[in-house]
């Protein structure tokens, strides 16, 4: 088998997809990465970067400094179409074949990007006409730095359990809100537009109590509208500035009706989640491509490490892990772009969609992690050390293992979709023809027997359930995409 | 089941081994981490230490700047006995156990304990009267900073293929030998005195031209013997410094016979080896300790996260990991002690120990890394920020699962143990009456057919084997030792 | 003449003024630093220290992370009696002459014990029986690490003009007060407790309208009373945390009378100027001491560059503006053992401290400044590079030229004291017989003549003016110091 | 007194020269350094860059890292023409011009300017045909990357005293030589080619045993012809990187004759030496501008600090200062303009030119220093917070104060060409019209004194004679520049 395909995130999606719609546009952003790998590579070795409060007359300004070549690199994804292309074509797919590219490249900054199509679609959804007038355009700017958004709901309690944790509070005044409350993990921190979730006052304390707002970064009268306390110094991901953002007072906007936030927060959720499985499995291939190189390059015992069986089956057995990945993400794409623009009370295909993203999001992130880890025993000691870049997608996998929601969170959430919607039917459904028949229903009436335990052993035995049923899953969908694999060499 | 004797190492001895040697050093020097943690903690966070090359007057000096209470540290498990309980007791249990108690607190110090043995090992065993004279004592000091030794062998080809990878040369001169060449990956690069493999010259290029030797840091006319060229930028075990050597026509001693300096680096690894198979062990012990203690203060849902079934059975799976794995690593400690003082040609004990180091090497790495990760996990969003420790335990995990042979070298080294010595022979016959003997036939016939099988395929399909031979026999040790687990709640 | 005695503070000082009270406690703290200064060397390499604002489960917690070690050293001084002995002996002199060696070795870390006597003076004087009961002996503790104190004045619009600059409000509550507002350098921010200039509310909106108020930095139910927004990243006095303290209704005790504000903060600021100035003079000291040592052992055209005549008449002008300095200074400190426990309305004494304490402050900074400079030339291209010391000794310079007020604030307020209070006139009676009549009576003429310029010109051109006085003055008591230099050669 | 003129180095290039040639070019480079500064900032506050010795599979590479967006800050002065200008033109004048405006904004990116200019020169004027065909047109390219020139003279011993220091030998290998020793300052360390003085074997051991060399970064065969030990951690000019060079048997072309290359040493200084001080009065400016920018805008007592009188007129007296600077530096551009085509034996011109140029290295960089330190005052608490830039300027001069000779090499220096080669009768014969007549004969008087003292006291005494006639020269010089100055407000 060439590995050439591997080298190239292009190169793989026309091996998965076939035909690319835009590919000039994507083929022209992969090669500005040719350069832009070195910009990533040192805001990466940079680390946290630097929060610059005030200005030197005493002026509070909360300006996130990154080299300036930061802002170029972020700009190409913004121009290529990440945000705007969505709304032209109706269609979430640009935002995700451009995404893999990002990733492959530099999964952190794949973050930015998505959570500025995560707060214009639930302003394009539910903003006013004025909001949609006055913010819309600015988010979808197609030539310079558009503005950018964020989505901050996570507050120190932990992000798990929303409905728990956010105690940040909404007072209505005149035409707006008024916002009180700290922000624990506020991705992509400089942003100009962020979709926030608070409790109006009076709200019941649990996840119906919680609504969606809008939230600029300047307030009517120009001053900020709210300040950022610091910059988290994450291990990985250091190609978006998170931060934690003291929100006194700020002004903000409802997005929809009070009763539906918690609706509309998992509308935003979704999107990340998916952008997230979608850029777990860029960095599993850009793994791979990683490992593969330095083993054709390095020899041992007088041939190169390629050539060692031990290594070439585990790179096989890592090349099908990463179809199978890319497989089940894809699938959480497509169906997404079917629901995106649901509101509730949602369809069936949409608690289908949820199954397949809860899925693809725990999977794809355990392949990730355990595939960098993997790359790195491949350098051997070149591995370990921070100059040679392998190390670094560890420490990505690890944040893309945990922000958008932890294992934990997307297998009991998996199986409340099954328990409640019957969320797994509709998946054996839809995977049938995919799959013998006999596999499809042991499968089935294993997932059926899981629902039948009590709670205590359902929830306690559920991850290599969730598991397998993501493997096989994966597996189904890969070989439904298999027919265009490379030819072996 | 209470989960105290998790947050001590000296505690989770017991819980394992029964009444324990030495009690009082173990406890005292644990007492010691108290405060130590901190000062390790910070190590970590500064980052590679510093090599100061030269002084003010350009001479050069290589002194490796640490904080000075770095060396405090690293004093506290010397005085305790690290080294010269060794040969006091004429024993590597006192060594085993202490430096369970400091991996458990700094995986990568146990580093520098760890060569220090190696080097003194080779010494007494190999040494002439005047070396041993003259080196010895330095070593073995009890009170104050004793000398410290090192062994460098990898140089930039790589450490896998020694045969291959070792260009430096050794010349006779007079009483002693000139090494010329660069050493790539020379940890505890400050120590006094280093043990290194070098190829006299004349020698064959392959494994069997290398000769071990003794290297001390200075001339005997004081001069620096050789130079550090720099320190590497390890993303963990930065409480070792490793570093690059330049040896040119540095003065060394040959220890043993030329012709058996292939067996003598063997020896020497053999100790490290074991070395890491404990720290991996007292590591993943940490991991869970942090993730369990977290998941007592945490809530979520209105009650604790650890009360949550999934995470529970989480924690029960990992403590029965860390078992199972203490049961592996201190079974090669226990054959380890057995037979350090033999010289070629060896004993069947010998090839026996030879195949339960490989397991454990391997399979302790693996469990301490997926540990650490999982830890992350349990951690959420706090698991990626520096700030907390608990990242640290991956890039630890990584290093050490990394260093004294990869995956790779050890699965590959344990079939041909397998192959020449029939050491699976050895490890069945010894694991008799700890398993069912159907599952022992069992095993051992799987075994046999996968030494039947051509290269290309004994080698690319050995991972799992070696993985499932790791955990059968971590198994059957565990069971062993079991009877002493705390009682459940 | 040899220059073994600008090696070492306590022979510095034994030189200029003979046999010292408590040599044995001096020579004692003097011969720890031979460790200490490998720590302060750390403390300085690693930068600005890191706050640790949460700890894992999102609890504010505002810990200073320093090295461990830090905190050894801080406590040597406080041990030695850098506060409790001016209490135990009713004299500042040992705060001094302890606080002279500290500064030798790390002029940074004399501000914490600075900034605790500057906290315990008020308290003693003003504050009430409760209060003292409560935190003098805390701050007096003479065994383990007492509390500390800090001096939190300036705030984001400046510290010269603080009438016009601090807007923090205090609101009475009960038996004590509730302030608001944020401290933009507030030193030593880890400390105990902290004594912070406020506005009580209603209070004119100028210098008078300030009040001192004592801050303990928790609230009586054991919550943090403030938290730190940050710590700066000075170039210099890395030793001294410095942050930015946001006072949120953090609960305070009035001390003295509302109406005297001014007068109590102006006494706080007395003992750190004069702190400061000796600091300058230690710095001075080291320098010389620094660049002596190095031109002593560095040679170029053949002999060491000491004896090259242009460095060596260098070094002696350094010497002697070094005994100058000490002079100028320590008449400080004698002036204000005289006048410290003083309060409003003064007597001519403390007038005549002021204008010496401005000259000072003033010109003891510019000495310190120069001479480092001066000293990192004479190291030439080792001098700029960070891992020699002597680069640092220009950023501790720098800092020691702006705290407690910059040379311009100390030139006008110098010439203010001559204008309101004729502290000229009690300076030249003061120094009446240590130099010849006619000099003096010149100099008189000539500030006479200066005070009776217009404003414009009177403060345009103030500066040549208060050098030359600040010369005269300190030429003047440095020969009444003058009769026991070391011998020449 | 408008201060526009401060804030561009354009316009205040235009003030003191009238129209520039090349103004067009000028203003366009100027204007690329609005967004220029912000990569130069993320350079200085990067630190000291990292250097990548070898790549990932052990071949050795010294690759400098700089952020990309270095190179292409660096590249915009070549294109504009700092190197190939000066052959195009024929003068030095428009290497100096944009010298200036460089060093406005980054001091230190001058020297990689200026050392490619000192490479060019010397090969141009001594190198064989075969050498100028094969490197002049790599130096000169006008668009993308030109090669970049480097000129290493200075060894670990110290740079002043080359005969005495320099330790690197030279041996003849047919066409060319082979240099082995080490450059313990290599200033622009990643350069294509370099200058370099060394020994040939055989030759006396003091200064006129040196010879210069052109060394070619890479080998004939395509290998690395030295490598680079480190990278020196300098506090400023971190926009150039200096290494630590090892010259092993590295292959170099001799320039001009073995025996004249003293002379040839010299003459590379000379460029560098006039560029230094060129930049110290950039640097000054800067200061000043910052100073005045801030004043402007920060308020004490209820007016801006640029209205105090204090203030003020430190303001004036340092704009005369910088004034008077700029027209010594801008004096021995013009001479050099003259002379940098001589070749040994010189024209009594050459002569004045060195005179001038002595006083020129020596007073711009103190007036460079003590303007920085003046300007971080009027920042207040501001000026020593690393993230307002005014502190760095401190940190760049006093390396500008140190490299290319410190004060002590040139006051003895210029004390040299004054007693052998009459060079202040030179000098005073210049400046004959621009003094009255009785101030040049007391001057001139004052300097025949001071020749005719004894060694001991004519150097251990020149510090004060060398300021004055700095500043003599300079106060002319300036008034013959001042008719064109800025009116008063």
């Amino acid at each position: 088998m060439s590995f050439d395909h591997l080298r190239s995130p292009v190169a793989f999606l026309e091996t998965m997809l076939g035909r690319l719609p835009h590919e000039d546009v994507l083929r022209e952003y992969e090669a500005w990465w040719y350069e832009g790998q070195r910009v990533s590579a040192n805001i990466d070795r940079a680390g946290t970067p630097w929060l610059k409060m005030f200005d030197r007359f005493g002026e509070r300004i909360d300006e996130v400094l990154y080299p300036p070549e930061y802002w170029t690199m972020l700009q190409k994804g913004y121009e290529a179409g990440a945000v705007w292309r969505v709304f032209e074509e109706d269609s979430i797919l640009p935002f995700s074949l451009l995404g893999y590219v990002t990733a492959f490249h530099d999964p952190g900054l794949g973050c930015p990007h998505t959570v500025s199509l995560s707060t214009a679609i639930p302003l394009e959804k539910y903003g006013t006409e004025e909001l949609k007038e006055a913010y819309l355009p600015q988010l979808l700017k197609r030539e310079g730095m558009p503005w950018q958004g964020a989505t901050w709901m996570t507050e120190v309690k932990g992000g798990s359990d929303l409905g728990g944790a956010v105690e940040t509070a909404a007072i209505p005044s005149e035409d707006h809100w008024l916002l009180t409350g700290d922000k624990y993990f506020a991705s992509n921190v400089g942003a100009e537009l962020a979709v926030v979730a608070a409790r109006p006052e009076g709200s019941p304390m649990n996840v119906r109590g919680l609504a969606l707002f809008l939230l600029p970064k300047y307030r009517r009268d120009g001053s900020l509208n709210y300040t950022v306390r610091r910059l988290k110094d994450k291990t990985g991901t250091r190609s978006v500035p998170t931060g934690e953002v003291e929100l006194r007072e700020s002004e903000a906007y409802l997005l929809g009706k009070e009763e539906h936030g918690v609706y509309l927060i998992l509308e935003v959720l979704n999107v990340s989640r998916v952008a997230n499985s979608v850029g777990c499995v860029a960095l599993t291939q850009r793994a791979v491509a990683d490992a593969v190189d330095f083993a054709e390059k390095r020899g041992a015992f007088g041939r190169q490490i390629l050539e060692h069986p031990l290594l070439r089956s585990q790179i096989d057995e890592r090349v099908a892990g990463l179809r199978r990945a890319f497989a089940l993400a894809w699938e959480a794409v497509k169906l997404l772009d079917e629901v995106w623009r649901e509101s509730y009370p949602y369809s069936e295909r949409y608690h289908l969609f949820r199954l397949v993203a809860h899925l693809a999001k725990y999977w794809t992130a355990e392949m990730a992690a355990l595939t960098a880890k993997w790359a790195i025993e491949v350098y051997g000691g070149m591995g370990v050390l921070e100059e040679f870049s392998v190390e670094r997608w560890l420490r990505e996998a690890m944040v893309l293992a945990i922000w958008e929601g932890t294992s934990h969170r997307h297998i009991l959430d998996g199986l409340e979709a099954m328990e409640r919607k019957g969320a797994h039917k509709l998946l054996f459904r839809h995977l049938s023809g995919l799959a013998k028949e006999e596999e499809l229903s042991k499968m089935a009436s294993r997932v059926e027997a899981h629902l039948g335990l009590s709670e205590e052993k359902r929830e306690g035995s559920a991850e290599p359930l969730f598991w397998d049923l993501a493997k096989f899953t994966a597996d189904c969908l890969a070989r439904a995409l298999g027919g265009r694999q490379p030819s072996s060499r």
